[in-house]
């Protein structure tokens, strides 16, 4: 077999760079280890930035997100019994971000791949980049009791933290940079209403709790938990009532309660490596950097990763520009470590360390009492929420 | 003796009390304990707000520092071999800082007092507050050979971080919170011109470096250096040496070196007391906290809490509103808290600390590549620089 880009990982990223290559007339392979059910089932929040947005329309993947997708212009600080309102439109000079979940922009991807006819080989076992720093890499896999070898020019690696891509990278080529935090999110997934119609992210001495939504019935709220805690110690009404405890009264009073349909527990996680490529293997998203979920930037570094690896492929076919390759590491760098630092940022302010010292504790909380009492404050929140502008590729 | 406010030190805090509560009619008495001079020996920067600005003209001490101060517009970030230029008046819509030194201020608040007749007992030793928690504190003291009591409504404790004041509240009742830094400040006053108009806040991998200035002829240069560094290692050619090795280029071809008239190093330190106030006495500035010198806030943060305690004594005895008085603390401490903020933010960004890891070193270069990039980024260094708003008294 034999294509111009193999993608490995079949998840929003893969899928979305897929797209966008075919669409572009750039031929292109995926290859996913599990079965497109499985990837479907992974449940993960979906608050996607004006960037990503844009692209998926660019991709001609937007119909069922435009028609469907709630475009939020603001959210909500709840601050022990204060709220503080971040009009992310007013704030920005209109830009907004769109709550459609990860779940739907995968189904969408998947459904606009079949439909024009680009292939996807589902569990594969076994995949093994090759010959990643030579002019012809490849890449081998298992797949119905046969092995396979698909050659190509280009691999991105979409596979996420866990997979194969980075870690067939030497060890002494990589630099690794992480943060573990010592504490997890409990969430649970409830067909009731709502308790607001934005996300509300409400700091509290109890410890941190958010509230967002999948839809007018649908509701998904977290709380953080310690690291190591276990699900099967918070029954439903131990979790409505910590989540209550957190909230501030006008929001509690309006909170409907029902069982929960899922409860998981993830742990939060900044990382980084550098650089995010290894000759002729480009990692996207998961793959090169996790960021702790407050902030809602996960899926949208990997868009803004599929964007640079897109464009710069783009003119490496048109115009021979195969110098720009060279450039894909750092061009993402920039805007993932900023994105890194906002993320961290949030989960600094409004979560509770158990180890943190009286000084740190005070600085914290003054820091978000300026940020959130300063018009440029707020604005800096609004504007890296919203998401940092795409460097264009020259 | 008998004054209405007895206030013990004599350094600009002090005195600038004593002129407002003069000029109001309320009697007060300052008792130091060192002579006139060596209060004035003291070297401190001189980066005035527009609040202390106000507060000095308010109380009638601005003549010289009007025509002799230097009003500057703005800042320079150098950022290894890059300028970043902070415009405080167009980004705060008009507002500015005031360049004229700590011992002017001071040396012009002494000849307004001794010009109105108020007085200074100089030289006071074992100075020592009393019943504080009673109606009828005290403050007893040595001079001349004779011991002395000095009756009064209230004290204000403006003598500085080793001052007597702080340390005459039981040691249950104060909340300490600190932070020492792993490095010191050392500085050097030359009568050279200095190399830029506006002062240069530095970062470089080899550690942090300001440039500012005491007039057209005379400069103040500071270098980042480990804690435990002893001045007699830093001769004024490695002095002269190491500050062209931390500066952009267009900057080290202008620095004009010459002899050092004094060198001294300072540790850097951040320290809060809580609550400010003890029954009738109440801290100002250096006596309840520090900031490091990053962002030039510790004298103003003294007139911040001048201008609080003024204006709740002077509805104490105009409106006898002596409710006023438990609200003190509260009252500092949250604008305190945002100096310190700031303070703390400034100093964390541009110095290189010896213990940051990895991830530290990322998130400390992308906030500052953030805050400098981004027009709100800008406007809340900008905003914090030339001074939040003083709380009304009401």
């Amino acid at each position: 077999m034999r294509t111009q880009v193999a993608i490995i990982g079949a998840g929003p990223s893969g899928l979305l760079l897929g797209q966008l290559l075919h669409n572009a007339g750039i031929d292109n392979i995926i290859i996913e280890r599990q079965t497109g059910d499985y990837v479907l089932g992974r449940i993960r929040a979906g608050v996607l930035e004006q960037g990503m947005v844009d692209l998926l329309r660019q991709a001609g993947v937007s119909q069922r997100m435009d028609a469907e997708g709630l475009v939020h212009d603001g959210f909500e600080l709840a601050l022990d019994d204060r709220q503080v309102h971040i009009d992310l439109k007013g704030l920005t000079g209109g830009k907004t971000v769109m709550v459609y979940g990860q779940t739907e922009v995968t189904r969408d991807l998947m459904a606009a791949r079949e439909a024009v006819g680009a292939q996807t080989l589902y569990s594969a076992r076994n995949v093994q980049p090759h010959g990643m720093k030579t002019d012809a890499p490849y890449v081998t896999f298992d797949k119905d009791g046969e092995s396979w070898r698909l050659d190509c020019d280009y691999i991105a690696g979409c596979d996420g933290f866990h997979g194969v891509a980075r870690q067939s990278i030497p060890g002494d080529v990589l630099k690794v940079f992480e943060r573990v935090y010592p504490f997890g999110w409990l969430g649970v997934l409830a067909d009731t209403p709502p308790v607001n119609d934005e996300l509300v992210y409400a700091r509290h001495e109890r410890g941190f709790a958010l509230c967002s939504q999948r839809s007018a019935t649908r509701s998904r709220y977290y709380l953080q938990v310690p690291a190591g805690e276990k699900v099967e110690d918070w029954s439903d009404q131990r979790f409505w009532d910590e989540l209550k405890a957190r909230l501030p009264r006008a929001l509690t009073e309006r909170l409907v309660t029902g069982p929960s349909i899922e409860k998981s527990i993830a742990p939060l996680r900044s990382f980084v490596v550098e650089p995010m490529q290894y000759g002729r293997m480009f990692l996207v998203g998961d793959a090169a950097h996790i960021v702790p979920p407050t902030g809602a930037k996960g899926l949208n570094l990997a868009a803004s990763d599929v964007s640079t690896l897109f464009n710069i492929l783009l003119k490496v076919y048109a115009e021979g520009r195969t110098e720009l390759l060279e450039r894909y590491s750092e061009i993402c760098l920039r805007r993932i470590w900023k994105a890194e630092r906002f993320s961290w940022w949030m989960t600094s302010m409004l979560h509770r360390f158990p180890d943190s010292d009286g000084f740190s504790q005070r600085i914290a909380d003054s820091e978000l009492a300026y940020f959130v009492g300063s018009e440029a404050g707020r604005t800096t929140i609004a504007e890296n929420y919203v998401g940092l502008p795409y460097e264009a590729i020259e």
